[in-house]
């Protein structure tokens, strides 16, 4: 099953946790500089070390740029399985995915390896643990490049030293809505922490979606990493949940009426942008993570979320589609699955 | 049953048709210069003719203005059956109702007797029919004020002649969307029509609901008035149709959208201004007619659009609110009233 039809801990704010871990093979240049044979090389490797460990290879799957559809491509990005990079790559570079979309490992995007592990709600400590056994696994097979002083050695320097990212993404309607977002993130460049809308910039994210992560990489250790932006993930979960309780409470039917008309709308269109159903849909998981709303699983908005992307709706229909068609579509596809429910 | 829960002929455009007529007594001053006795002597007169009759005592049902809490006056001129002149008449003033409000006689509005029938859809005349079998058994009873040259007198000299009115109220939301209307509004006037909207002005009718009536009561027949005002209401119902169907095969999807939209709103609000339902209801209507949407039955809409207004809302559940609250209720008979469709 899809890592996002599950459930994770504070998941009335945190939808999903990631650890994500850059390395590169010793004594093979950067992807930035490989020739055609080495980035082969790199793949061969890397395959080898996946597929030829009995407890993985059969929930793994490597997907070669080259053969795939941009469509399929633009899809699993928007899945967050690979970056707009890795995509728009014309060299040998490829990914290889398990099954439940949980991990992913990049190969020859800006490094030689991203290793990815997704989970929903707060996670931290289980995407690192994943992370660290399939890192564990890759070392045990390919030499990896590292220094004494700089610690895994990246093609970019921000990602030196432990060649990490930890990210919690985010639900924060209501620090959105009031505006408090705006002393939050300022807090958060404070301490060592980026936000970035998952969609669209800071200022107007679109759904109410943030990423937090760690800004450094060096001089930490990984626990010391988790551990800031846990830390950090659990004053902005308070912060938001005291806040929805707030505004709750000041106009319980102003409060509930916005989240029942985008409910509404959502059931009814005939016509729904990414933009809109993201911001509606934001309004919908809220009513559901405050038991206003209670027969919609949140395991479908999760769902709708990702299948109203343009690629993945297309795929899903299994033709390109204009934008206009998208729409028409995606209104259909939401209003179904909220009616199973 | 109310009237305006049976269906008309034309109805997809025509919500009602109505006729009044204007009769005073002879030998007793016009109610502007009227003394409580001459008032009195009005009101048991006319009380009189109906009550004693046998074939309407049954079905009457006679309020004195005195007797009637302001919320119930405000409701009755809500539902048309009286003016808001009369609501507001401090001298003896009254109203005779029948059941199915079909009917309706003021007594000491601006003349003694405005005698109204209103029916659903285009029914012209069977609101003529009627409204001439009530003012038939009054003359029998009553000595009407009439001048051979000048007809039925009235008290305002724009009612002389027939003291009739004829009215459609007429669902234009085509002509009214793509600003059509403007072309009619002119063209009425020329014709001897006046427009009216039904909720708000002209130019920014609520509701897309519009009243034509005749301007002229003097010099014409009671027949040339209404076919007067029935063949320009026929030429507008084959405008606003063809426009629809027009709009509707452009965009399909862009036009069921909107319907649906208001429809989702409407099931869903919590907080619903008088405003925003009848612009909503507009669409529904509009959906229900052109056959998109199929499961609502027109009566239920109907219903609506006389129980949302604040004083029948207020009627409704037996006390007096405030705006917001009245918004609160309102959005809740609302969506019970469609559940249950």
């Amino acid at each position: 099953m899809s890592w996002y039809l599950n459930s994770g801990p504070e998941s009335d704010v945190v939808i999903s946790s990631r650890i994500r871990l850059a390395r590169n093979i010793k004594n093979i240049p950067f992807p930035s500089r490989i020739n055609k044979e080495q980035a082969a090389e790199v793949i061969k490797e890397v395959k080898k070390a996946i597929f030829e460990n009995d407890a993985f290879k059969n929930d793994f799957l490597f997907l070669n740029m080259d053969d795939i559809t941009s469509i399929e491509k633009q899809a699993m990005v928007e899945r967050h399985l690979i970056s707009p990079e890795l995509a728009a790559g014309n060299n040998e570079c490829g990914v290889i995915v398990s099954r439940d979309e949980k991990i992913s490992i990049m190969v020859n995007e800006e490094d030689h390896l991203r290793i990815q592990c997704l989970y929903p709600g707060m996670q931290i400590d289980a995407a690192w643990e994943l992370c660290d056994k399939i890192d564990s696994i890759l070392s045990r097979n390919i030499d990896i490049a590292f220094d004494v002083n700089y610690g895994y050695l990246t093609c970019c320097p921000t990602n030196l030293g432990t060649g990490m990212r930890a990210s919690l993404l985010l639900h924060l309607p209501a620090l959105a809505m009031t505006g408090h977002i705006g002393k939050i993130l300022s807090l958060c460049g404070k301490l060592g922490i980026s936000v970035r809308g998952f969609y669209g910039e800071h200022s107007q994210a679109i759904g109410n979606m943030f990423q937090i992560s760690n800004q450094v990489t060096l001089g930490n250790s990984e626990s010391d990493i988790r551990i800031n932006v846990k830390n950090i993930g659990k004053q902005i979960i308070d912060s938001e949940r005291s806040l929805r309780n707030e505004m709750y409470s000041q106009n319980p039917y102003r409060f509930e009426d916005r989240i029942y008309r985008s409910l509404g709308i959502l059931s009814s269109s005939r016509i729904m942008t990414t933009e809109e159903s993201l911001k509606r849909l934001s309004d919908v998981r809220l009513g559901v993570d405050m038991g206003i709303i209670k027969d919609i699983d949140k395991k479908v908005l999760n769902e709708i979320l990702i299948f109203i992307q343009p690629a993945n709706l297309q795929k899903l229909f299994g033709k390109p589609m204009s934008a206009d068609e998208r729409d028409i579509i995606r209104a259909e596809v939401i209003r179904n699955k909220l009616a199973k429910t």
